[in-house]
């Protein structure tokens, strides 16, 4: 077998290593499959290079168009998987642990790509909350205001997810229009390498929007900008080393850590012997113990059980951990493959002993186990080891000391109380799961424990057949935790997209702070000219195009009639004296709904035209009750564009119906899609 | 004058100083009038407090009872504001000094209070975003909600603000449930433990919500946790030096520092001599240099102008800084106080001198200058001190070194990009400002520096009236800023409070996310039987309470006739080739607020009852069209309740519109208010 070259992509330009080379052997055979260094890449020409080429280019594009290129790269590796499972192998994955890490990270581009194009307008800046009234006469107003970064993520990631832990950090950069360095771990380097090379050749991205060291460069972080991010995955210790790096705490460098997790399952009060939650419980359990040989960041270390099932608990575990078959990854028959490395084996087995000073081994002998299609000591091999803490109370070593393998401990609980404080012992993790139907049990670990956990999956029958289970972030929320867990956020859709940009407090008038935004705020002009704005194709509409309608009077007649036709009743619009006791109501008065019809009535333009169809409304507010007798008129002003296709797009409008006092009585945000020209 | 003996408040206890004392001086006179010291003060202990007593009850409360409490304080303190404005005469500040230090402290309360009310539920959790679809059947969902953290909020604040400080970070902490320890600032900490002592006096907060240590305490952050916060105001030095405490770092201590910042003012390439832009400029650059001493944060050290326009500046400053009459900061006279201490001027006039190697001075002429009813040297008084910098961009220390006093450099441009490239040297601030009345420039200016700064404030004619200015951090708006500025953030509203809570991934079914939630998702259990839910007082109406209505047939007659009553006759509705035309109707459909009226006469039940009006409707999307002859049903389901005071509350529900298929055609929020019992 040819060994590998990793070559260091930088500036444009594929850099061998060179130097003082890296060998990285095959966790499955020993052999060395691969070599790398970084001896000869300059990171300060990579970070100048992602800040003036990538950055720039990226910050052209528009929130849509780069989740388009999400997408597009998505399809693109799927089709290439094959490739990757092989090279996967290598890693000591089995078929099941590479598709969490090759389909798993693809999935997440794809997930961003959906949420970019659904919750992101088509446009360079994000708007974020409202806007805050900051004067009386409202003249002046404050509003906050999302721009990406002008610097370069660099993604520093572990060697347990080679592909999704590329991915997972790359597809919010992208998004967010943040050039990113990938930086992964040595050991498996191989099969990221792989995988960005096939992202260069599909030629999706713009030049320097994307670019690899593989090996340790130097000075990486001495050049980095309070515009940098610095987002890492690995040891606590790595951790601490990178973060109070000099230059990086100089700047304030953002800087994201995911470290070390002694993330704990607990079963619940009520999920006793012979429930379908126990059930739930061991599966979980074995399985966090066994995919990936237990080399996950959210895998369960701390199995919390309430005292009198500890026995159970233990029984099952050791019946279910007896069936997982090991050896080489690449065979069908193998339930769990190698750790990464030689390393890591050693790693685990000097934690393993730590921990073995406070449990006892109830599962795991030590002795020579089976290894199907390998040699058990050239590769990295190691059976489960379940451990049993008798006085998790009094233990230390449990709730402090991660064997990043097949290791999990059983420790005993007497009560919810007890149970929360236990969980809360690992001073901050990833992810906490409560195996529980109760609801009022849930609620309770949530409070009590919510503040120490990134994440908590609350397990039961009703969600069994399609939970996605403790071990797996899901792109949708966020992954990271306080404390050990590193303090920091990754993923959790757009918002792990605002970890690449500034939020910035804007404040001025209107007039200016709509051009700013793309958004008409009250008190901005308004362009009140011919023509109708429903005569206006999305492309020719501007932002503050406004009509003001004739006046509608209301009378007793029209609400009686609403009331026949729609069948609403409501003793509001029918009773005067029932009414008058109601304490907002002075009398009868109009329903809502026919304030809105009526609106609608005053300023929609009835022929075919450019809009298409109302989609929906948002934020209406009934600020006053229009008794029979007022008068109405509506004012309806274009507030914001996205556009959606090349056919049309979405046209969000400002909406206030006044009364013959000019008192506001209704407010909200039309919807309408309006075709392109 | 007695020497004001300056207690710590630790644990219920006032500790009074001993040991090594530090004795603080009047800015004004000179004289020693409070000693301070910590030595006595044990503050583990009062960590302890805080987190078992102090925590426990705030966490008892509800958003809206703790913002009730702030809204309290606030009045107390603003009824007793005179005896502050008097010991804050002695910190240097005149009365507008003070009042933007004490009325905007209480401002601040007031505003978090409001906030609280309005923005956040009358709950214990915060949930964030929207509900995650994680499933294909819906059984497995996923959300986010914030808990507050179980720590202690440790408020390190400022000299420059003695009250501000303390209130602008104790209100969200509050509000988020969390305890908090004020350490201020020796110098003028006379002042704010006068305030802290009226809020302990109120008896309004629970015991051990609040705790004040003046002095320095011993290993103030070595006790600290995960579930701690450390808020930091002040130098960067000093920032580093906490912010790389290694028991921090190892329990990722969520620590955030607002610290020096080389904040830039720019006149516009269109405000020239002349236009209002111009005049707005040179009054905010010369108020900025002088309101506190120019001792803030916030204030105008770069005033960066077109070439053109450098002289007219430079003249129009020094006319206007030579009206500034410096003195007795309680004479009604005087325009300029001290500086808060003699080292304060003394490391104010180092850094002129440094600034000096690459600037003329302009005005301040180093001579003695008249002080008015004080000593010049016995108080810490300095002139306002105009510099030019010929060559900003061959210049280094005008973006790095911080003046801290009335000092201020003007410098030249020659474009908006290259404005914006002299804004950004300063490698991250708390403010820049722009003073333009052109749109364009100013969506120029945010794109090209809004990512290196925490605020931009864009002043023209149209809000001169009514602006804050650009010195004055806004409760409502992020105040903290990326790089030198520290790269925190503070304030922002709601925002704000979140930096005190932990914000949680949750993962389940809808009935165990909807218990922990405190909001009903689709999927979890219905309460379909009877009685009607409208017949239900807001007590006691149960989250999933549900009704599904009878069906009803919408026929071509009800379209028409709608058509007719409402004046929408939109083509979609009215004829059906033009319809057929359409990308999205498959012929003559129903008119999207006659599906909601027809819904609400469906599910409304007439009588009066505790359902006291419809105020508001909120996410309305129309998901299909309704042709005449369809069938709707409509199920409502209670899907959150906020008490809003003791006679009502808000009910959301779940709305849901159907087909005769099951298909959804809309889908919306209602909201009512309800009578409490």
């Amino acid at each position: 077998m040819t060994i590998m070259q990793l070559d260091s992509f930088s500036a444009n330009q594929w850099i061998a290593p060179a130097g003082n080379i890296t060998p990285i052997a095959s966790a499955v055979s020993g052999e060395i499959i691969a070599e790398a260094s970084a001896d000869d890449v300059n990171f300060e020409a990579m970070c100048e290079h992602a800040r003036t080429v990538g950055g720039k280019a990226l910050r052209a594009l528009t929130f849509h168009q780069r989740a388009e290129m999400l997408k597009a790269l998505a399809k693109y590796l799927n089709e290439r998987r094959d490739a990757l499972y092989q090279l996967s192998f290598q890693t000591g994955a089995t078929m099941r642990d590479s598709q969490i890490d090759i389909d798993g990270g693809i999935a997440t581009m794809f997930v961003f790509s959906s949420k970019g194009r659904r919750e992101l307008p088509n446009a360079h800046t994000l708007l974020d909350g409202n806007v805050e009234a900051l004067s009386r006469g409202g003249s002046f107003i404050g509003h906050h205001i999302y721009t990406p970064l002008k610097g370069v993520a660099v993604h520093i990631n572990a060697f347990n997810f080679p592909v999704w832990g590329m991915l997972e950090k790359l597809a919010p950069s992208i998004l967010a229009g943040m050039p990113v360095i990938v930086k992964p771990a040595t050991d498996t380097a191989y099969l990221t390498h792989a995988c960005f090379q096939m992202m260069i050749e599909s030629n999706i991205l713009p030049k320097g929007a994307i670019q690899l060291v593989v090996g340790r460069p130097k000075e990486m972080l001495d050049h980095l900008t309070c515009q940098d991010v610095v987002a890492f995955t690995g040891s606590a210790d790595t951790a601490d080393m990178l973060g109070s790096n000099a230059n990086l705490r100089k700047n304030a460098t953002r800087f994201t850590a995911e470290t070390d997790s002694l993330n704990a399952s607990i079963l619940g009060p009520d999920a006793t012997n012979g429930t379908p939650e126990f059930d739930l419980f061991i599966r979980e359990v074995a399985r966090e113990m066994t995919i990936k040989a237990g080399q996950k960041c959210t895998a369960i270390r701390r199995a919390i059980v309430p005292h009198s099932e500890q026995n159970a608990v233990i029984d099952a575990l050791k019946t279910a951990l007896a069936k997982i078959t090991i050896g080489d990854p690449s065979l069908e028959s193998t339930r769990m493959g190698a750790l990464a490395s030689q390393r890591q084996r050693r790693d685990v087995q000097e934690k393993i002993d730590i921990l073995k000073t406070e449990c006892t081994q109830m599962f795991g002998t030590d002795e020579g186990f089976e290894v199907s299609g390998a040699d058990a000591q050239k590769g990295a091999f190691i059976q489960p080891v379940l451990l049993h803490c008798e006085n998790p109370h009094i233990a230390t070593k449990v709730h402090e000391v991660e064997a990043f393998g097949p290791v999990s401990t059983v420790m005993p609980y007497d009560d919810a109380e007890d149970a929360i404080a236990l969980a809360n012992r690992g001073l901050g993790s990833l992810v906490a799961s409560v195996f529980t139907h109760n609801p009022t049990t849930a609620t309770e670990f949530l409070l009590g424990a919510g503040s120490f956990h990134g994440r908590m999956l609350f397990a039961d029958r009703d969600s069994a057949k399609e939970s996605t289970g403790h071990g797996s972030p899901m792109p949708h929320l966020v992954h990271g935790g306080p404390g050990r867990a590193g303090g920091g956020e990754e993923l959790g859709g757009i918002r792990g997209v605002k970890h690449y940009m500034q939020r910035t407090a804007i404040q001025g008038s209107p007039r200016l702070l709509s051009a700013i935004g793309g958004r008409w705020f009250d008190g901005a002009p308004e362009i009140a000219e011919a023509p109708h704005p429903f005569r206006l194709s999305f492309n020719e509409l501007q932002i503050g195009k406004t009509i003001h309608t004739e006046p509608r009077t209301i009378t007793l007649e029209d609400i009686e009639h609403f009331a026949e036709f729609s069948g609403d009743n409501f003793y509001a619009h029918m009773d005067d004296e029932a009414a008058k006791a109601n304490p907002f109501f002075p009398g009868r008065v109009a329903h809502g709904y026919l304030l809105l019809s009526f609106a609608a009535g005053l300023f929609v333009d009835p022929l075919p035209g450019p809009v298409l169809a109302n989609y929906g409304l948002d934020n209406l507010r009934f600020l006053k009750p229009v008794p029979p007798g007022d008068t109405i008129k509506v004012r309806l002003t274009a507030m914001e564009k996205s556009q959606r296709n090349d056919e049309y797009g979405e046209v969000r409008w400002d909406v206030e119906i006044i009364n013959q006092d000019n008192e506001p009585v209704a407010k909200y945000e039309l919807l309408t899609m309006n075709a392109m020209d």
